[in-house]
């Protein structure tokens, strides 16, 4: 997987500007469980995910958790050179959920093309502009919806990303992505295996009625 | 007040560019209560407010409201302009605080600019991912902070953004602010009343200790 598979302006950048970001780019594997980045001061770079998967998320002074999105392949994570952008300033901490496999291109390298090319400047516009969307869209769950609907959209959407429906995930990691207590998950888990909707043993959510999680995640 | 105190970068851009903006522009008044903009499909172009006070916010289904955040003299709102930019869509309202004195850059004539110029394009990203900081401080605000600091930061801002400690805010609007029911912004008032933090009357909130709220909001 090259550069130009992520950036889907890359035949309009120069050969100069083609050939400044491919000679920067450097791969970095990261095991599940590294925390790539964390906070607003360190300056990883611009991470592109190859393969794998990122989670961002906002922690609380004492370690509470919530998931702000997913980096999938493809991705481009432009948190990890939050220090290339003026305006940028949060502390949000990046981890690989699965064994990930990334090309990494420095923030000043990043930069200094950025500042000379409206194509690159204006497709960065648009990856930020999806981030500022989804986390709008977090702000109006976390608001508005019921703890049942979002537990219900996250298993759905779990069993999405792993394309089965058995998850092998415990009830605390499901709080840190919802931010919620991992007693008010279990007990949501259970009244959802008494209606039928999952099957629960160790360590594992078997989801029975995929339909039915997405109708009530969808009210 | 002309479009170059708008925009840093102005004297980056071409001749052609600056005339491209400063004829497309036009000016705009909104009396306090006008909504300016609604929902994620108009395109009302990019407001540059020259005077004035809006406020951008998300609603639940049953009319519920939360600030996202507020926009000020010399500040620029993407958000009327969205429809220019690929991966944002939201449904945020934009309504006007104060009368508001505003100019238009209508969202084509923005977008085929910064579509050929870096300077711009740099320069919207700076102001795109200044609303990301300010809406992910929020989901830190919502996910950590008990409701009594929330709305100590909040009469604290309001007392600085109308220069004075009397406020002329009612209970509802403040809930309207800060996602909450009426009934548990009275509350809590009334226990800051009884703190000696604030003095309550009809239709007003005079902020008594400064300090002491500026401290509780911090903590």
């Amino acid at each position: 997987m090259d550069l130009s598979e992520f950036f889907p302006m890359w035949n309009k950048l120069t050969d100069t500007e083609r050939k400044t970001l491919a000679d920067s780019a450097y791969c970095r594997t990261f095991s599940k469980g590294d925390t790539l980045h964390r906070g607003g001061t360190e300056c990883t770079g611009l991470v592109l995910v190859k393969s794998g998967q990122l989670r961002a998320y906002t922690t609380s002074q004492d370690g509470k958790e919530i998931t702000l999105y997913r980096l999938f392949e493809r991705d481009m994570c432009l948190l990890s050179a939050s220090c290339m952008m003026k305006g940028i300033q949060f502390s949000v901490t990046l981890t690989a959920e699965k064994d990930t496999e990334a090309l990494v291109i420095p923030a000043e390298i990043y930069k200094s093309v950025m500042k000379e090319s409206a194509p690159l400047a204006n497709f960065t516009n648009e990856v930020i502009a999806s981030r500022l969307t989804e986390t709008m869209w977090l702000i109006e769950q976390i608001m508005w919806k019921s703890f049942d609907r979002r537990l219900a959209a996250f298993l759905a959407e779990e069993s999405a990303i792993e394309n089965g429906n058995v998850l092998k995930i415990t009830h605390e990691i499901i709080g840190n992505h919802l931010g919620s207590p991992r007693e008010v998950v279990t007990r949501m888990l259970k009244y959802f295996a008494d209606e039928g909707l999952v099957r629960l043993s160790r360590g594992t959510i078997e989801i029975l009625d995929e339909e039915a999680l997405r109708t009530l995640a969808d009210k």
